[in-house]
């Protein structure tokens, strides 16, 4: 057998994500737990599916006239129909124009690697691309209210590409199911575009997988079940907003120092739990938490995060420090940035975390001695 | 709002493939049919799904321990293991020294792309890459024996990718299931490259949608169940060989001029017809069908396909002429090259599509006038 292998100058990649969940996967205290997950999660703790998503996955499972065929390779036009509908409205100017269209992709990540091999095919001569990150994936509750900015791009008369993922809105998270959205001048354009973005999901996927897109199909087209399912995302937002209210109400009766508005301003699964990003730089003698969009003018946000400048002059652990301290004395793992999935509180939970909160904020170096 | 786009330059790409398909959709006689499915077709003439799939889905809808949550950026561990396992065997080589991995990928496809932007990153100072490819997805019906040349580069030491995709096997068309697996010297050499691929997959589609995984490792994980899938894939294989028996003795017994012994020679659900390649090349007046390994010394495969400079001399039709009378006359659709699918000839059509071949195969240019 030959000694040389031909990966020999292969290096081990660097981790991007996952050791978060991996250190808590390994962490044996029985308190443990983990404020990151990307899924929303109920208040039993265990990942959300829409009800509607349960009774139709069955009817699929029982349907004898699916037939499980290869799907086309712009993916299930039933599916992209039900999806552009969605985002516009059946009625508006750009779908009776017949300016908008989309491909199936492979989640929304799929989505980005598709248009930005377009763009760099196609598009070489722009020198600037915008991107708008609106995940919108839990926010008002409203699907139209949520996307009313995109009807804003319509009005100013814009060409764009849109990644559109329902993953999260279904409960449906392991499915990979995505399009991405073109809206162009013109329905000649935008048939040229969606002919180019075919060849690259030809060669990217050739067929994008059907589970996915067949539950969301079925739910949206279906008046009756369309109308379950809004319910139910009603009902998560409603929770996540209560959850919200309960921390921020837990941390007043415990009398963390600061002001915990942030909490509720923000809308969404995920949101920033602020900690005291702001505590250290605005109080000293009077702390006071301001509320996120200032934060760029704490001394950790200005990089000096790791307290090895700063913090050593100040009473308080700095944020970085206070996540550790969560993480590793009271077995709560969040983010190092602090955002947190707010549906993984529970009323399990709540008091052991806005506790555990208070404590990082309180503690001072003083408190070890 | 502009007038001008920016997709103004953006051509209509080329049509790969599918058109054939589309002209069959748009033929309205009632007896078009198809023979060029990807699919492997039952004899009813709807695609063929392993029986034990149906009940696995079953039981997956039903299971309520399931969450749907995001599989991990590598893929479902057990569908891995489960499909490195059947690939080499559970007490291999290869296996137990911990030098076989892989990566869940969006199927086949997905799983080139991958190993390609791999190659393009690592390898870049290797001058040749081999692709052997080798579709035995059901060849034998023994599936041990359908993967015994990947032994062989076992044996010899070779480190190598493999695209590996269940879904004709299990008939799943449309989950888009499939690993890069992948063969290094050592264990270490192997988690480099895994995690090398990871992060492009990651860029690719992030989490790789899991129902077709889920369906495979659960029917690989039983002994029962995986015994029930083995035995369906014999069924089909048998089925297969079956019809092409009957293709080749319904041709001789209408006096079909040529040997049609390439056809039972030819394993797995797709094999090239052969039309009259060699008829006319070698015969003219003793028409004689060779068997395809000689089809390159015909005129028609060195380039004169279109009958313009020898075909005119002839009597019969070029093959690509044949393929063009058995669409427009007969309203049987087969890809330019001949190779059909043969699980698409039931006990239905056999009678009509042999009549057909035997037809075209015997048509002159006399016999118009």
């Amino acid at each position: 057998m030959p000694t040389l292998s031909v990966f020999t100058d292969v290096p081990m990649a660097q981790k991007l994500e996952g050791s978060l969940l991996k250190a808590y996967k390994q962490d044996d205290d029985p308190n443990k737990m983990f404020l990151a997950y990307k899924v929303c999660m109920t208040s039993e703790g265990r990942p959300w599916v829409s009800s509607v998503v349960r009774k139709t996955r069955m009817q699929i499972a029982q349907d004898p006239s699916l037939n499980y065929e290869y799907t086309p390779v712009m993916g299930m036009k039933s599916f992209i129909q039900a999806s552009l509908n969605l985002l516009f409205g059946k009625n508006s100017q750009v779908i009776v124009e017949n300016r908008a269209g989309g491909v199936q992709t492979v989640g929304d990540s799929g989505a980005f690697q598709l248009g930005a091999q377009f763009l760099k095919t196609w598009c070489q001569n722009s020198q600037i691309v915008y991107i708008v990150s609106s995940q919108k994936g839990l926010s008002t509750g409203d699907l139209e209210e949520d996307a009313i900015f995109l009807q804003y791009f319509v009005s100013q008369g814009f060409e764009f590409f849109c990644s559109q993922s329902l993953s999260k809105n279904f409960g449906i998270y392991d499915e990979g199911v995505g399009t991405l959205v073109v809206v162009a001048l013109n329905n000649q354009l935008l048939l040229r575009v969606l002919s180019q973005l075919t060849n690259f999901a030809r060669a990217l996927w050739l067929n994008p997988p059907t589970t996915g897109a067949r539950i969301i199909t079925s739910v949206l087209c279906n008046p009756a079940m369309q109308g379950e399912w809004r319910q139910s995302l009603e009902g998560v937002v409603e929770n996540i907003m209560m959850t919200k209210e309960k921390v921020k109400e837990k941390l007043r009766l415990l009398g963390t120092p600061g002001s915990w508005d942030h909490i509720t301003e923000q809308k969404g699964t995920h949101s920033y739990l602020g900690l005291n990003l702001e505590l250290l730089w605005d109080s000293c003698g009077s702390p006071e938490m301001l509320t996120l969009p200032t934060i760029h003018n704490s001394p950790w946000a200005r990089g000096e995060q790791d307290g090895t400048t700063l913090g050593s002059e100040m009473p308080w652990l700095s944020p970085a420090q206070q996540v550790e301290y969560l993480i590793s004395k009271k077995h709560i793992y969040i983010p190092k940035n602090g955002r947190i999935n707010f549906t993984c509180i529970n009323s399990y939970n709540i008091d052991y975390i806005t506790a555990s909160i208070n404590e990082a904020v309180c503690f001072t170096k003083d408190s070890e001695k």
